[in-house]
């Protein structure tokens, strides 16, 4: 043991203690309460555990949950970006990579490069593990949305084909998941609670 | 794929959204903000991934990660049961065991099976994997409160010797965190956050 090591682990356990703070823009399942980044990452690891079977490829199932548990920690200096948002490109940004650099490099070496590997790939979303923990990220905020007559979608008047456009990467971690999430927008649109933009093509 | 499987993965993922509002005594780091199960549940996930060089033991870490995610689950139904609680038992009562085959037999077969044994091996800490779990469900309310000026041992006015019992368990999982641990518990009585009863043996 390098005691060192636990030093600095500990003070990584404490710094990251802020994603509790991190509020998303999605809001708990039938509720008006926003969840915070920690809530959405622990679930997001309970359906990777749950849900695993229905990937299109044998993904290593530890891997995955690394990348879910971690893959919002940048949040705690970047702040959240509302996946809806126009204005801001969503995915590894400078602000990001800054912040992955500070947040993981508490960390003793060789631990602080692993978890900003991970990181990386999943921000990439080309290896399978990464499609499949992508697929989990995609998919809570629609189960919650639907929950919430239509949640951020109504909230920010984001219309069908956008919505579907992002959710569509679901498919690439998990045919199955993607069927029933798109049927779930086909039904948010027949109920009224996802606006189908008529200058929008119907895929 | 069988479809019915997955509508009870997704009843599943629905009903343990619960978690979220499971209120713990322990604050988060240098807070008055209480911490609540999933955002628990999620730092001893992390604290896992980062801490598994320090086990007793070799482990399965996903194994150990499963039983972390899940520890609490039977709160949804049972509620929180504060460590220092000297009315109740802390461990897998009545109430616990059939929140666990309620919420976990949601679930398909043998999900539900796989969930129920985990949590059972969790609770009764026999396993190196339990063992290292509980590890981690000790340490990090030991971190919360001596950040928080001995938070809940100040708040319940609980003696060093009724803490120092409790998470001696860390040193089953872990001695070299445990030797940190007892450090952190020596200070806080120096520091005056955690009452030496005079009564009591000095161990």
């Amino acid at each position: 043991m390098h005691p060192e090591d636990l030093l600095k682990q500990v003070a990584f356990i404490k710094e990251i203690d802020k994603l509790k703070y991190i509020r998303r823009r999605t809001r708990l399942f039938n509720s008006d309460r926003h969840e915070n980044d920690a809530e959405h990452s622990w679930h997001l690891a309970m359906m990777t555990l749950v849900l695993v079977q229905h990937a299109n490829q044998p993904v290593d199932v530890l891997r995955v949950l690394k990348m879910v548990l971690i893959h919002d920690l940048v949040e705690i200096d970047a702040g959240d970006t509302f996946i809806y948002d126009t204005t801001k490109n969503h995915t590894n940004t400078d602000e990001e990579r800054l912040a992955a650099a500070r947040i993981f490099g508490m960390l003793p070496e060789p631990q602080a490069r692993e978890f900003i590997d991970i990181w990386e790939e999943f921000e990439a979303g080309i290896t399978a593990d990464a499609k499949f923990a992508r697929a989990m990220d995609r998919f809570e905020p629609l189960l919650q949305n639907t929950s919430n007559k239509g949640g951020t979608w109504a909230e920010y008047d984001v219309p069908f084909q956008t919505v579907y456009n992002k959710k569509k990467a679901i498919g690439e971690g998990s045919a199955a998941l993607w069927q029933y999430a798109e049927n779930l927008l086909q039904e948010s649109v027949a109920t009224g609670i996802l606006r189908k933009d008529p200058s929008s093509l119907n895929p």
